[in-house]
């Protein structure tokens, strides 16, 4: 199967069932029907079991779904059966909520540094991670093999900043500065625009 | 004109325009071509006069785009030229970023308090909210007519907190906590699931 023939509208599925079988998993279920993973999903049966089948025969007449093997599979469709290693540029209140979180290293996602071009906040420690100054940012990046960046900081110096970590050898930027980057091509970026998030929200009780 | 008549995809796309236009704005562009927004935003120009004539003629052949007359109706279709009252629950880094976003109050989304299970953050003050114990979570809701909760505490009790808050009165969730929600159909839920967003940075990254 190549990971490129499954649909967008299925990938952007896919962590949603993933977190699902997580919770079963954590809970203790082996196994569970289309029927039931539909109640609990609020999508259709059918939907589920048109997308699972994207990845080849998972489900079993009369038995239903494997809940560990189906959530091995699609870890390794996520690529997240893997470790990433990430450094956290800005070292804020953000930048800290994301060191902290349990389930990103859980997941694989192993924060190595953070940074910041605040001299108070160098020295610190978040979860292991040490705030380094942002000079030391390109020999890090280089010496630790670090493949993302979490964009933490105003938008004012978030291109910069992008510009000089790919040029170092940074793959993919989860970027939070409220702003598109202008990246290579061949550069993920994954964008968190919060107060975009805020006026979706914002729109839908308007209308409603 | 009916906001309930335009597509749910311009809709996605309005808070986009909307920071290009405010950038436009603080840097003293009085008007732009279609062409020239474009440019910027990297999405075709023809793209941007159907999304734009959406909203009646605010464009004008030679003139293009009143700047500042845009940006105010695009505010008003996504309801964010009038004030939101918020509070958020989770007192945590991911809480406090949100409570120090200063583009959230210029937007209208005003931060009236906060709380917190932790004894130890209550009392503590960000941007002038202070931290205040749950217990009081639900009188603070009615008497300051709260009509947004920005959730940002783990998924354990996130329902029961939505449930509490949304009984007194809270008719929109921001939510951070890694779970679907439970509420009335008349409450609107925008979610923020980060850990969704990089496992699709992850997979992104994995068929590159």
């Amino acid at each position: 199967m190549e990971n490129n023939e499954i649909s967008l509208a299925v990938i952007k599925r896919l962590p949603r069932y993933f977190r699902y079988l997580e919770e079963l998993l954590d809970s203790g279920v082996e196994r569970i029907s289309s029927g039931e993973l539909s109640m609990r999903m609020g999508v259709t049966a059918s939907q589920i079991r048109q997308d699972l089948n994207n990845f080849g025969g998972f489900g079993q007449q009369g038995y239903g779904y494997n809940v560990e093997y189906l959530h091995s599979e699609i870890a390794k469709i996520l690529g997240i059966d893997k470790i990433h290693t990430m450094i956290i540029v800005g070292a804020g209140n953000l930048g800290r909520a994301i060191a902290n979180y349990a389930n990103f290293a859980k997941r694989g996602f192993v924060v190595k540094g953070m940074f910041d071009s605040n001299p108070e906040l160098v020295g610190c420690e978040c979860r292991g991670a040490k705030v380094m100054p942002m000079s030391e940012m390109v020999p890090f990046i280089m010496e630790n093999n670090i493949e993302i960046l979490a964009l933490t900081i105003p938008k004012t110096s978030a291109n910069e900043v992008a510009k000089t970590a790919v040029e170092a050898g940074i793959k993919g930027i989860w970027n939070f500065a409220h702003m598109d980057l202008v990246v290579p091509d061949n550069v993920v970026v994954e964008n968190v625009h919060l107060s975009e998030s805020l006026m979706t929200l914002s729109y839908n009780l308007s209308v409603k």
